[in-house]
């Protein structure tokens, strides 16, 4: 396995003012470019940390629009060209179905732009393209306030790359009783939200009505978007949202809840599902 | 002044376990597209915190490779059509000189993609095209490393914003003596590191080799890009640094500090500008 897979590297640290009798290495996070080809032409290229790759490709193109669920998918798979220097930073996808039909389209929309970390917003020629395609998601099940204030923690519990590095974003599904579904981790926020989606794309389980996603870093626009896209009724972010992220949440039908932490949490959008407020 | 001028809002919130006798409101950091016109084209669009806007859209137009330095600047200002109804989220830049021959060219590159937090990577079409232009900064002067040390700290105690909504990055430039020169907040990163540069540029102090640049938040491969393209000879994080970050500082003769914090830090790269480790 080459080092490029590794979620991090080691690297040359002095240090100053503190562990002077630590060693002179330290671990980084790893960040490199993702090209994501779609029918073997280039669709974007994304900053990313190694690992999940496929499930990063799969929750970006929902993300972008060009598929609507796994029924979509056809391969996904890292590039296998004998020859190619860099196949661990190339993914392949094919659609299958109707959605083969749109491909040239979206390939001559991107025009392989580079993307930073899947923003969500790269690409898009006008503010209005970024007003969802999508209906407001509808109340129905509940979360119980103290699970939803142990979300963010739950989530760290699983963050290993953070850990060593302290360089890494976390985004973590999780069922309504707190149960976590599956979590991912990246230098980008973005990729993070992408990885978790399209792991559960590739299970089939898309959209996420039954699951609230918690991140690591703050709301932004672009990842209550991306809930939207995914059916994600309730978002937890550890820090601040933007105005523009709790305005989009109001418009989703997305309960947001910003400030996860030390057992407690604001709550901007969509009260009626969280229990004991 | 419309409310949309303002860097943040006041927003409904509902709290759960914390200060349940305060009020329902907060505020939030505002999020709005800004459009950056060239020649009349739109160029780009930037999610971003309202505030030195002028000063962005020059400090990314010099990350974009568009202008080389403020005399390829001619007039910057917000659009003055009168019956426009969101001329606060657009500014207007013509070029001068040689500049003004590549207008077209940099805009049949961009076709009017959407950026977030105007990244540094949107846009472009191969990762070699990354790559820097310019030569390795050389090393002149040293920064003393208490000094360095506090910046961060120096930085935080300007963002005033960030105090009252807790989610804003900040970035700001500081002579080797720790004087701090100019600082900007914004919800993206990129953003306020744009601003200051943007604010140097229109002051004719650019190159910047004279000065160290604080950010808020992490050391990733845009940070340092937008360092070496503005001649920052020096970088430091409050948080982690991304490998590849570290990688390009090291090609770029930056000196990149990161976890400046706690009166310490580590030091990654061309460890010869700081005195005193």
């Amino acid at each position: 396995m080459p080092d490029s897979f590794s979620p991090f590297r080691r690297v040359r640290v002095t240090r100053f003012g503190r562990r002077a009798g630590a060693p002179p290495e330290d671990l980084a996070a790893t960040e490199e470019p993702l090209e994501v080809r779609l029918h073997g032409k280039s669709f974007a290229v994304i900053m990313r940390t190694p690992g999940s790759d496929r499930e990063l490709a799969a929750g970006f193109l929902l993300s972008e629009g060009v598929i609507q669920s796994h029924d979509d998918l056809g391969a996904v798979e890292h590039c296998r060209h004998p020859d190619h220097p860099d196949v661990h930073n190339i993914v392949d996808v094919y659609l299958v179905g109707d959605a083969t039909k749109r491909v040239e389209e979206h390939l001559e929309q991107r025009r392989n732009i580079m993307t930073s970390s899947s923003c969500g917003l790269c690409g898009r020629v006008t503010i209005e393209s970024l007003r969802c395609q999508t209906t407001p998601l509808p109340i129905t099940d509940r979360i119980n306030s103290t699970i939803a204030a142990e979300l963010p923690q739950r989530l760290r519990a699983r963050q290993s790359v953070f850990d060593e590095t302290g360089g890494l974003h976390g985004a973590g599904l999780f069922a309504f009783d707190g149960a976590c579904c599956t979590s991912a981790e990246d230098v980008g926020r973005h990729n993070a939200v992408d990885k978790v989606v399209g792991a559960m794309l590739f299970e089939e389980r898309v959209p996420l009505w039954q699951y609230a996603l918690a991140v690591s870093g703050r709301a932004s626009f672009e990842i209550v978007q991306k809930a939207w896209l995914a059916g994600i009724p309730i978002v937890c972010a550890v820090s601040a949202p933007s105005s523009l992220a709790i305005e989009l949440a109001d418009e989703a039908g997305i309960t947001l809840l910003g400030f996860v932490r030390d057992g407690g949490f604001n709550l901007y959008t969509h009260a009626a599902r969280v229990d004991g407020v």
